[in-house]
């Protein structure tokens, strides 16, 4: 059985994920590891975490600070009991209320955006990875990283975005695409799979509630399949969407471009 | 007769397209703004200055500070005497010499190459802008944004890149790439070319000496020919590349995939 740490738990796809990771079989999927900024489990994480029968575990982590990455990494290590981390999802991330044209972006929400989902991507992946390394990952399996990226982030496809008034984001996911492709290379030789995904529009604060295309569960239950369905050759490097009908083929499952 | 600015003309690129857009008819490029760091130009900027026959203004910028762009865009405004600005070339960029592997990354690495390599790009571009907006470029040619990018922030060419290992300069390029895709999306209207261009892989501080393929004229003039010739049509929003024989056909002048 494997062990998944999500960031970003506490809300929005990361709850749904947590959800969702529970309701595999615990052969597939141990112990999940939940993380939120707040010291505690907030509502309704904690009243999750209480009926899982152990499975899920709350994790301190603000992505934002190293020593408290560090810190969780190593809070982890020690509840894993030496047996690592066999899936890290990097879920948590932000996207700035105050949008508009790119020319008026301002500096604080670009660079803010950029710490939560680049620099904080990097900074919790390149702490977990030495457990990553650790785990006994089963010989059918790999070890697997995946970046919680948007369609947003594709720049091909950004004259489809032109309405999305988001570009400190968007700057933001293209960055950590390229991020992500850079770990992919550099572990590609230790039975990794690491990928970005799409999880689509979802309903959620970030997403913008009720405008969006799908509930958060819908969104969560397809990362959910693909994350378990990647291997190596595959999906190492690559850019993962979600496949739901409807939506005038938005979400078709195939892989977008860069 | 356009006028152009060009970021980072202390040294290499930079002092470069200086050289070459002054190699050109005043009827073609009138001014031409240098900036660098310095208070005063330093050689060989200097020297270049002297000969220019007013043709070259220098100009203090440090693209990090964002009061410091605000007041170098007051002098570009006074100096133009109302005439504004036809070209801008962000240019000024920086690459870590601590390379290594991605997950040796550092945070101050990161943050210090997308400050100036992206966070810098936006702050000049939207301190300029007015400038640009102003300008009675002739109706024949477009106002023009380029940014000066690299092969090395094309996600799709990442497994030929994989060699350079460079991951703060690819990530900030991958994310400047968004950057000019958004700005020419906003622009498109306007009679702006917008777009992003790799120089080649040059023997200056940044590319490596001389391990490098090319002369830094070479790619210059490149650049210099490829900005003359862009048009709203063919380039708004594109990944241009230069046109170089030799080096196993890879300055073949077709544009990179992002």
């Amino acid at each position: 059985m494997a062990s998944v740490l999500i960031t970003g738990s506490s809300r929005g796809l990361g709850l749904e994920l947590v959800k969702q990771m529970l309701l595999l079989p615990s052969t597939t999927i141990g112990t999940i590891y939940a993380t939120s900024r707040t010291a505690s489990p907030p509502e309704p994480l904690s009243r999750l975490i209480a009926s899982s029968n152990n499975r899920i575990k709350h994790v301190q982590l603000d992505v934002t600070d190293p020593a408290n990455v560090t810190a969780a990494a190593d809070q982890v290590s020690r509840l894993s009991e030496g047996k690592g981390l066999d899936i890290l999802i990097n879920n948590a991330g932000t996207q700035s209320e105050r949008n508009g044209r790119t020319s008026a972006m301002s500096l604080s929400d670009l660079e803010f955006t950029m710490r939560i989902n680049v620099t904080g991507v990097h900074l919790v992946t390149s702490a977990f990875l030495p457990l990553l390394k650790v785990s006994k990952t089963k010989s059918s399996q790999s070890k697997k990283i995946v970046n919680i990226t948007s369609t947003l982030g594709s720049i091909t496809w950004s004259h489809k975005s032109a309405i999305a008034s988001v570009p400190a984001y968007k700057i933001s996911k293209a960055a950590l695409n390229m991020l992500t492709v850079q770990y992919a290379s550099e572990l590609s030789a230790q039975n990794f799979t690491v990928f970005a995904i799409s999880p689509g529009w979802l309903q959620t604060d970030l997403g913008g509630g009720r405008y969006a295309h799908l509930r958060p569960e819908v969104g969560a239950r397809e990362v959910v399949r693909i994350v378990l369905e990647a291997t190596p050759e595959k999906d190492n490097g690559v850019f993962r969407d979600i496949c739901v009908k409807g939506f005038g083929g938005t979400y078709s499952g195939v892989n977008p471009p860069w």
